[in-house]
């Protein structure tokens, strides 16, 4: 099983990441690619429900709990210390690439999304970028996108990740 | 990495079977074991939301959404077809003992949890059965235990299957 292809969408909070995933994930699977995404919470997050019975084991302390479904397996695990990028992608199945949302102190290529109304700088350096997805025009040497262009970006993935 | 015992508990709906999981995994904890649990839910479940912005990756169609935090990782993986007990055990991170909640078909060492105002028969055959967890007398030969006693239950799982 090769190692797939792992890119990060990064960017200042609330400047649109999640939408531009979900716009990337959805022309990825329009285009019949299997794709895997990690999103990055700092903050931990809270234990909801797939399956309310079984919440209650990791309530009991379960270290890890699986909820097993004809279409769906979820896992979650009580860890010691957070896992790092590959670790995490070590234990993904087999896909053709993996987004991440967030990472941005991460080693992968990156996209930075970037929009006006949440201000004019960039987090990422030049040469830590592939591409920018910003609805600004930013005065660097890396492939800029309109914020909906999700073809656009996912031509530029297929050209630099995705083919043979 | 040796594969861990894995012992299912079962019983007709309703009878309380993740009343005895939640007993067995906080005195498995007490003792210091790593547990994970497993729950067969037939029904599929509903896609809940450990960090909502990430499920939207789940509904734009990723195969395989991830959530890492600093203290927990959350996986839900879209499948084919469902897995197998010993393929989603094959996954799981070293663990001491895996407790599931359901697969009466499964081939594993099984708990029943029987209780009177549920009925009086039984799913599983004696020879089956490591336990029974009851509130009544059934005629059958396999240590029966109060239906909170955990303590008891759990002493048996350590000869059975814990002690090196």
């Amino acid at each position: 099983m090769a190692k797939p292809p792992v890119i990060s969408v990064v960017g200042f909070s609330n400047v649109g990441k999640t939408t531009l995933m979900v716009k990337l994930i959805r022309e990825l699977k329009r285009r019949g690619y299997r794709v895997a995404t990690i999103k990055h919470d700092v903050h931990g997050f809270q234990m909801d429900t797939p399956g309310k019975d079984s919440w209650k084991h990791a309530e009991a302390g379960s270290d890890c709990v699986v909820v097993s479904s004809p279409d769906r397996l979820a896992v979650i695990r009580r860890l010691d210390r957070e896992l790092t990028l590959d670790e995490i992608v070590a234990t993904l199945p087999d896909v053709d690439i993996v987004l991440t949302e967030g990472y941005k102190r991460g080693d992968k290529p990156k996209i930075e999304v970037s929009r006006a109304a949440r201000g004019t700088g960039l987090l990422c350096s030049e040469d830590e970028l592939i591409a920018l997805a910003t609805d600004q025009k930013h005065d660097v040497r890396v492939p800029q996108f309109d914020l909906d262009d999700a073809e656009g970006i996912v031509n530029l993935l297929e050209r630099l990740y995705l083919r043979e």
